[in-house]
């Protein structure tokens, strides 16, 4: 059965996905200097920017995976862009240039449609009034069979996880502390009873954490 | 010079100390089953409750070094016991039997005092109503040169983060998702910026973490 997934989302020690005044200038927010450190530094991420070296071993392999056999991906209209509200005009494409790194089509849940637009790589943004089972059930049409991946941002995790539809949560936890912002782990209820932690581990610099559903859910879940 | 030391305190992975509802038979509250598992699990703990066998490596190199070297103790009120606001009597004496684990003076954070006991190895415990600076000057005393440990709860952990006063927090991040509670890492204002992440690193069951002041704190902190 295909999966909706996270892959390799990263929080803070301190539990945050983004600190404060999230801006243009500052796309995670005050306070996050380092966060994604870990992922810059892969060999994998290198070569994206044409460099040569990097870190090997576990970081490297959970970059080198990211969004791997996945065919569809979900992000929350706050992931999309900086700006809030109704669109002021369409000419944001997204923070990753021409060609973004997802190759597939990319569904932006927004209360705020627009036109669906075509970018390099096989990027294709379409941008969706609907609950998140609706866009899951849009999402897994387009990727014919393979995963769909849930790119972000935390708030827009939070409501997958809320409605019972994330399969498997990769997160890393990086040794940074933001002090403010936006938790993952916020406002689940009782949501987090349907998953175990799979794998907690650490490389040199982050942990990587799995949660996936229970076999056997806790009787109230 | 003597530092105020926090020793394996275990937060779950959704950054929760204790969960909803600690009581008599709860201590740490609602849905915490497995939080302090990894300790209990290992060779030190099983030896020091007449078993034999558990685990070796690195969970029970820190359950053997916690409080080592510290000569007074620090705690909350609600860490003592599970009663709130004033004593009904004195006969509630600790958690921990006629022995406790910490074998020095034991000051318990309290705006309800309550007269100084003694019990077997050592253990006394002091009770005063004092601001956390005046609480550690005390114990630093009575230490006699050697470090405090600062045992808990997440509350007195906050209070003291926020004066400034803690020298070494070492955590403990269970695979465990509790879903809510009391969290370490909240209403700590800037308290954080004074410190960094020195270590993270897996056992084959939980994440220790090591926070220390920052020898070049951030110019606002």
């Amino acid at each position: 059965m295909p999966k909706l997934r996270v892959d390799s989302f990263t929080i803070s020690l301190d539990g945050y996905a983004v600190g404060p005044n999230q801006r243009l200038d500052a796309p995670f927010g005050d306070g996050t200097e380092g966060l994604h450190d870990w992922m810059f530094a892969t060999r994998t991420a290198r070569a994206g920017q044409g460099l040569d070296g990097g870190e090997d071993g576990l970081d490297d392999e959970r970059v080198a995976r990211h969004g791997e056999g996945a065919g569809a991906t979900i992000m929350g209209r706050n992931m999309f862009g900086p700006f809030r509200g109704p669109w002021e005009d369409e000419s944001w494409k997204g923070w990753w240039g021409d060609n973004p790194p997802y190759h597939n089509d990319v569904f932006v849940l927004t209360h705020h449609e627009r036109p669906t637009f075509h970018l390099e790589g096989g990027n294709v943004f379409h941008f969706v009034d609907a609950t998140p089972g609706a866009v899951l059930k849009e999402a897994f049409a387009a990727a014919g069979g393979k995963d769909v991946l849930l790119a972000g941002g935390a708030a827009t995790i939070r409501q997958f996880l809320r409605a019972g539809l994330v399969d498997e949560l990769n997160l890393v936890i990086a040794p940074i502390l933001v002090g403010g912002g936006e938790r993952l782990f916020e406002d689940l209820d009782d949501a987090l009873q349907r998953y175990e932690v799979t794998e907690m581990i650490s490389s040199k610099t982050v942990t990587h954490v799995r949660l996936a559903r229970r076999a056997d859910p806790a009787p109230d879940a």
